[in-house]
């Protein structure tokens, strides 16, 4: 890996953010961004915007902001374009969120209405428990996958854009392994697609139409869609940047903050129980046990890799780990979650630690969207394709390649995002990148 | 700061861990010490016998059990001597306390017998709550400086040791800040020795006499006694190590895993809670207003490092910052903790996070107490004298040099230790040491 | 003690409502007055609006409105006349207290700025966190006095009202307890006025210009200003009725509901730990150590009567009660308990309820001044005179007469309330009133 | 129903316990009988050992221990008998169950080793999480039963026995609803036993063994056994006293004290969430889907009924109630609940309340066992045979006639338990019995 700032191409021009999905998230981080470029509020809970990098040593050390330091695109230079199932346009949507106050909304009412959702790419088998009538109908789910890559050009035209990135900002779908024949290799998947084999889910043509057209798609929901051999091997024949998956929102994000604490101490952990209230749109498609398998497999991986059982057993060996999501209407878009964590010290003995997280899960989230459009585009720019291993930071699920594993360490992972940032702007690294392992 | 491998002396003959007040902390610890070296339990909760460090690089990359990578002090080679103002050795002490079962320290009972304590110096007027008639007395806390010495020459002979290190266990004493003329000078502190000037705390005559001996003193309370210039000249002249303050147990240890991570993803914090209830003597003494202040003012100094408000005013500025700490007897040793913390998202959006610590005070502190004399052996050792910054990991108040800043980030403090543990033993540092700021 | 149905005077002509205090309590019962009587919103938290009486046996069972079954004043003939030292309107003290939307204040606008509050009587060393300049002068504490009555019966004519009641909805002043030859007779309490005896707290004299007026009196806070005799004298000569003390709206709600849940099942209690956090005007006031001890008497005096440790001392001998308050301004009108109850159950073993109220005080104690406005004038107009037991549901300390124990159990305090109107309406009684004692 | 005291048998004699589960709560129950008899321990929890009723008036007002006021068999009078599906005794199978301290059970050892099951009725289909080899066989459901008749007589002789209650203590079955030409008549039940119909669940078979033989049966388990009709026909046709269903032991305990409390000030409810972590043999079974839909209908039964929406639309209409129970090893025979309680208050202004309740399954229900026991026994004595709804206080989900409604309100359920006792001794009732509605 050599890359020098020099071969950085400049963010000059338009960015598009593409996002299948126009609900609770993605319309928080629309309407954030509205408010921000008029100056109504600050971008809180995004690095690229209010984050600050050290670069210098001693008595020269600084603390650059990372907008000033690497070249990303403006928040200015953004247009936005969306899928849903339902017509209702970024306003409506957001006011059925529920997320924003309908004051802050009306504020930018104009800017909001003007963003309207194409039809989506739908099929309940894969979210049973939704439905909607905005869907595109086509013989073939090949044809859908040419319907959304007409979407994307007419939208670049449109709007005369210079480059643009793919966020999955839509539900979890039912749980898929790869299958071989499907989608291990790109031949197979694109004779798949022309005979509507139902092993392909609407997210995989959505992040095949982008792929195909060179642009980069990163995976906000648990969904399997990249993990498939064919679309990494499409990114990787492209030269395009990907990642995923699932956003690092809520009580996974505190996870992956207390984990790496217990761990740093040396103090054992028999078991940990995690449970979850969500009243939105989220919480219904998770109150399928299909879908919620999918979610899961992303939230059970996390403390593995942080604890290293097999490098600590006396701290760590046979945990139990548990985690549950139900439907509670009440909560509406807040979501609530309640740990309960023994621990165990000196001697064997045994302590608890019990964490109540009433966060609002589209607020956390929505700066996730803004940072990984900007650092995505960024990576783009910078000839960096493939899976991102350096924007683990966002992920509950982070993807790497199949012979490595993930980190999940949220301390960890800021390191190696600022490090990359150095080591692209070629300024001297503070530590752990590339091929390292990880303490 | 030069330093090779050869230099380190090596950890032969035995180690004297001496130790002012043998209450629950320091018998948990040595009653801990004595089940390990049965073999009967883990040493859970300590770097030094269970941590790991990774070394190498890529494929090579190997984690090294730390105590095979410096060269430590041997379990076995441990002797224990300490003060107290009841007069109950060990086994007496630990049964009061409450923090282990009868049952596993009858296991012990005759190596906890044995360890009986020295008269200890004391004055009320530090230490409100607590009386005892187990003291010393003489004409002069000059001639109490003498007397807490001979106790540990004679002590050294008896048992034959090597080497020596003193941790303070005892209680927290009133504020009492530097008083010119008295704490500023060697030469002033020993006049006002001589002169029985009542700003010598107790706490401050137990240092003296262990860095005249050129023996290292780790204050685990929140005193301010090696915050007197007179004691840091003193160890400079004797090239001795010493460090503090204040063990980071519980609530605060949280608090510095907790808060890098908010600060991670850049979330904002209006507001942090703290409230703990104890029914151990520790807790009593603190109902005192005076012994809580200097115990408010540890505990309060460990965000502000953290969240930078200079570098991150749209986040950090302003926050409210409250501790309280109750006596509550019914909980005995078991401290509990309860946090709220009032944080802020995206748009300004206010999130709530409550975390309900039910702890074991001393079953936390013993694996320190147990770290800090290993490594401050080590450090002694290898030449290191002064301030051990290092150790800042194990420290709610980290002391430092009087134009540096503490580091809290117990993320940053962790790897400060390992590269400190990689740098003696000359093999490729990971990152931040010495003079270099913080990220 | 006889009455029947016929005795009770009509409700009939206005009501009105006197107020020291126009803050958070008083404006969120105001506004809401308002607002119910336009149907906007229903009175949820007040039985008099929505409560229901059971009536007959077996078949012929019902349960009928409370205010169908007794002669309560009707909403729209409230009118609403309050003190403050400060100049603010209803309307401006209501945004300023921050607990209503302004979206739903503007609807009821012009009816709050007609409230405007006369000059208080006040003193800065009764409550020593604030200051006004909204205040009254006179050359005594007499004059002061008849200053109150004058505003009162100027209201009066103005409004064309047919009876009144005052609830005292402001601050909590410092602990005050009755002082012989100032408090103790009404002609020593009339001496001590005209003298300028600084032992006569504010509360005091809005007490006496009520009860002198023949006004019944109502205490929201904890002041012992209803304790002297002197004004129990006042009002037992001039046959008015009277009571308090200290809305019963949270924290301890929640202690008269779950402590005769665990006498009901016969579970001992250890220790009752309470800590609330309060970011709003009354949380500043409690700040100050002698306003708060006050309060902590009030509220500490909950357990004992409902555990009667002398019947159960098995259970209840010697547990730890502690209660705090912390203002924390993040936390704004939104007041939050945290509460540890050490609970003991077969064999002795311990178990734990640990409970986090996040609760909004002006909403739960603005129903408890409308019950209490109409229950008082129900009470007055039924020739009930004196301190009113059965309405000890509504208070946190409860007043009696001198000879009595309170009742604190949340469940029978109901009952007695039901029964009470049972009586007054002739209708069968179900159980406990009068001279009974408590099961 | 006329009752005087005159009518009641006396207690003299034995009276045998029969267990049916010989598991955590049963030995719990059983080893706190043997420690209290040998004054070792307060039978704490237990309203028939430590309780008072209050009587007389006024100055003659008395509170008289319970056991002195009504003719309860006397501890040491009891046997005990159980049947389960390992061979453990009481003693083995304690130390298994992980609740009381071996220290404890050692001093009642030989008690305990005394007490061993014998071969339970036990069908897999019905508890899919367990399976033992210390079970019955037989050619048919009636020969079944006819062997527990035999268990039972030959204890009686041996032990010489004057009167026995049943306590069902063991699992909870899948969920069983009434079959028609099964469970209706007793002759269609007689005969489906002899011909071995699947439909029949163990615990009916071990009901119509005891009812059979003319002893009460009560139902500690969610179990619908006495739900069948023919079960009831058999007890009104011996007279025989029989109740249930579930023991009320912890979160549901807490939930019929809350919500009458939020009911009485008319606070309204949303929603309630609450969850359940355990880790003993309860867990194990609760992991079954099955065997929770039994116990899920029994818990979501409570809060209607205290409720009363249809009386308090405002307040209750369309709330949220959902109950989670998560197997997890680690909190052993620890049993913790958490409740998250959304409130309603004051125009629509909504708050909550977390319940955090860390208990302990076995000690909250174990003097449950014995009340039950002591109080059937007196019920049977006093001729008040069939359903004893006066019970209700004891039971999740109390059992009563077809035509009624059950209480769940603990206070009413408390004043109905003392007040049946004061109509048993022919003393002034206080209140609500027999066909009253409840307020």
């Amino acid at each position: 890996m050599t890359s020098t700032k020099a071969d950085i191409k400049s963010p000059e021009g338009k960015l598009g953010v593409l996002i299948p999905g126009l609900g609770a998230v993605s319309t928080t981080f629309i309407a954030g961004v509205f408010l921000i470029r008029k100056g109504l509020t600050a971008p809180i809970g995004s690095l690229t915007q209010l984050g600050k990098i050290m670069v210098g040593k001693g008595e020269n050390t600084k603390h650059v902001p990372i907008k000033d330091f690497v070249p990303l695109a403006n928040l200015k230079d953004l247009e936005f374009g969306a899928w849903d199932l339902f017509q209702d346009d970024a306003y409506d949507s957001a006011i059925n969120a529920g997320v924003l106050s309908r004051e802050q909304l009306d504020v930018i009412k104009d800017e909001l209405k003007s963003v309207k959702p194409w039809k989506a790419v739908f099929d309940r088998d894969y979210v049973k428990k939704l439905d909607g009538s905005w869907v595109k109908k086509a013989p073939s789910l090949w044809d859908l996958a040419q319907m959304v890559k007409e979407d994307i050009l007419t939208f670049k035209k449109e709007r005369n854009l210079d480059r643009m990135v793919m966020i999955w900002c839509a539900s979890t779908e039912i749980y898929q392994e790869t299958v071989p024949g499907v989608h291990d290799t790109l031949a197979n998947f694109e004779k798949a697609l022309k005979e509507n084999n139902k092993k392909i889910a609407p997210s995989m043509i959505y992040a095949y139409a982008a792929l195909d057209l060179g642009i980069p798609f990163m995976n906000g929901a648990p969904n399997h869609c990249l993990d498939a051999p064919a679309l990494r091997e499409l990114a990787e024949k492209n030269k395009v940047a990907m990642g995923g998956k699932d956003f690092k929102s809520g009580q996974t994000l505190m996870k992956t903050i207390l984990a790496p604490g217990f761990k740093a101490r040396m103090i054992g952990v028999n078991g940990w129980y995690s449970t979850n209230i969500l009243g939105n749109r989220d919480g219904e498609v998770l109150d399928d046990p299909e879908s919620f398998k999918t979610k899961e497999v992303s939230k059970l991986s996390v403390l593995d890799q942080i604890f290293q059982p097999h490098l600590y057993p006396e701290l760590y060996k046979d945990y139990t780990h548990v985690v549950r999501i139900n439907y509670y209407p009440p909560r509406g878009d807040n979501k609530e979650g309640w740990d309960n964590i023994d621990i165990v010290g000196w001697l064997g003995y045994p302590m608890q630690i019990k964490v109540n997280f009433l966060c609002r899960d589209s607020i956390l989230a929505a700066p996730i969207v803004l940072d990984l459009a900007l650092f995505t585009d960024l990576a783009q720019r910078a000839g960096m394709y493939g899976i991102q291993e350096w924007l683990s930071f966002y992920w509950k699920s982070p993807m790497h390649d199949f012979d490595k594993e993930p980190v999940h360490d949220l301390f960890v992972q800021l390191m190696k995002l600022k490090n990359t940032l150095r080591w692209l702007m070629d300024v001297p690294l503070v530590t752990y990148i590339g091929t390292e392992s990880y303490d």
